[in-house]
């Protein structure tokens, strides 16, 4: 027997960054040296993407002046707006805010005056309204005003959501789920997308590279399989045997388990809690009760912890966020981290191209097309 | 002094492939097995787009049905001609076609009956169309008609570019050199594909990530930097005392040398053969001989051979292609190596998620927003 190498580059290091610790201890998450606890619980997603676009912390007034670049940036260029009208209503969101973001790329255009930096806190502000402009045009034929009173982005989006200024706890709730997805190191997306800056391409072409990766169900896409899969279960009971019944089936079970945490993910305590009071709020049946169901089976059964996903599903559901959402709402979260990848990348560049080994066949003998014949048996 | 690390995962075996071999010897590639020299010199750049898209040379029958299939697929989708016409005319091409490819992907979406080949196929014979649909709508306001008689790719291209039939020994040079773009193991836009693969996203996400990371300087955009450097020259002996002031002043000289072949570029001679050939029929003044000038002064002062860069920015040149698509040009030619590794990440994956080595601060003390201050000297 031969043994396996491990592949998808499991524990091999691509690189260095100062930007975040994933999985200190087997569970530990830090950006620029904060702890995930602090950041979510008593800061603002504002502060986490200053923290991380802008280096560091902000202080009161740095702050108040980024809060008012963001509110000032809510406004759909008509063109960008023209082309949400032309995609077609079934479009993959994901899709949307990837033609959204490359047109962008040719309306306001990376240069020296206007930085990534600057265009990070665009998108920021720009995700919503893309994603919601699109979203009511096509489902209500209303072109909606993208321009809320609201402080804050997570407010600014669920008030354009709901079109109707949203729940004191709702915000808090969707702010930390932002604050929480906002960074995680070398995952997917973000290698990707320093892979794409390690060419020296533009920033616009980073951040699709991203939003191309997150898509899908082994990454961002794994919170919409949360959601598809907890609401199959009608109750509690339902849902353990439903679970044992997928495991006895060797089936994948989403939102479990990470590469990278060995002991829990230091993210789900934190949006299960916010999960629970939302659940109270909103009427809830059986979703959070069930969810807890299923993080207890798998405890107990395969000695899996529940990741970021798992719980996410349900709070957004208590939002109001229609579950084809939940990944583009990563997408607004995590340009906060792939904009610090890029600008690391940026900074200390080696282009990023590593090797194969070749298991091919050996040199074949060129035949001309007229002499191709369909291969024999023993040739094979 | 410590060793320093290589970076830019140089020489790390990051997975495995049956699709092509470079740099076997510090000098060979093939795809499939076979040599880059038949493949370019005997067969057509359809034959490889087969041979890598659907994994062996076509027979008679097969190829007949293929070229027929590319030829049908040359009509641009309406909803997307009006997306070309709403991009502004200054669009860096290349997001003209990120954009392009994101929207098709919401027309044209992939699913059981258009696999992951069927798109492939499409986007060849559509980059062309895409392009140059956009090109002449904002450079001369016309609606060019992207249906053409011409058999090949080639043909097609060069055709709709010019507005009339091409010349046989452009046709053949152009065909060429997509056949010595289409494919090269593990580069940087193949290898973030991979990794956009790896999570389980759709087809045009790893082509758009493709797109994105071939766009810099050090990969795809280094075709058009060469065609820069070379138009900066009026004569052979002013390119060589401006390559040695560039020299002198550590520039980085594009179209030189190799991350993995270390001997030569089995592709340059190819291409450096049809460059010469264009040129007599070109009225070129000196562009190919100032183009060989450098190339000697680079072998003399740096021990450097040209890469396929080098000269196909004279061969596009001479086929009248406007240096801002040589990196499309690129795309056209490469969405055959990309959907090849893309299919093969896909029939073995893992995600593909490394870890970093971390650099930053010690975990830091949090402190709410007002009681920040800006760093003292001391703490800095």
């Amino acid at each position: 027997m031969t043994v396996k190498k491990p592949g998808g580059l499991a524990g091999i290091e691509a690189g260095q960054t100062a930007i975040s610790t994933v999985g200190k201890n087997g569970k530990g998450l830090t950006y620029r040296g904060y702890s995930i606890h602090d950041l979510a619980l008593q800061g603002t997603f504002e502060e986490t993407a200053y923290l991380l676009i802008h280096g560091e912390l902000p202080d009161e007034q740095q702050l108040a002046d980024y809060k008012q670049k963001l509110i000032s940036s809510r406004k759909l260029p008509n063109e960008l707006a023209n082309l949400l009208e032309l995609l077609p209503a079934h479009a993959h969101p994901m899709e949307v805010l990837l033609a959204g973001c490359s047109v962008l790329g040719t309306l306001e255009p990376e240069n020296e005056e206007r930085t990534a930096g600057d265009i990070a806190d665009r998108l920021l502000a720009l995700t919503g309204p893309m994603l919601l402009y699109w979203y009511y045009y096509h489902h209500n034929g209303l072109r909606v005003q993208t321009e809320t009173p609201d402080e804050s982005l997570a407010g600014h989006f669920l008030h354009l959501l709901h079109g109707s200024p949203p729940e004191e706890l709702a915000v808090k709730a969707f702010d930390v789920s932002l604050t929480l997805y906002a960074e995680h190191e070398f995952n997917a997306s973000t290698f990707a997308s320093r892979v794409t800056a390690s060419t020296m391409s533009n920033y616009y072409s980073c951040i699709t590279t991203g939003i191309g990766t997150l898509r899908g169900n082994l990454h961002g896409g794994a919170n919409e399989a949360v959601m598809e899969l907890i609401t199959k279960f009608q109750t509690p009971d339902e849902a353990e045997a439903g679970i044992l019944q997928m495991l006895a089936e060797k089936q994948l079970i989403m939102g479990f388990g990470h590469r990278v945490y060995t002991v829990s993910d230091p993210r789900s305590d934190i949006i299960k809690g916010l999960a629970q009071q939302l659940s109270a709020l909103a009427d809830d049946g059986h979703l959070y009760a069930l969810s807890e169901r299923i993080e207890q089976v798998m405890r107990r059964e395969k000695n899996l912890f529940p990741n970021l996903d798992f719980y996410s599903a349900a709070a957004y559901h208590f939002m109001g966020i229609p579950t084809c959402l939940f990944t583009p709402v990563f997408v607004l979260a995590r340009t906060a981290g792939w904009t610090a990848h890029i600008m690391e990348q940026r900074s200390n560049n080696r282009i990023i191209r590593p090797i194969a080994a070749y298991t091919g066949p050996d040199q074949l003998t060129w035949a001309s097309v007229d002499r191709r014949r369909p291969p024999t048996e023993e040739s094979r």
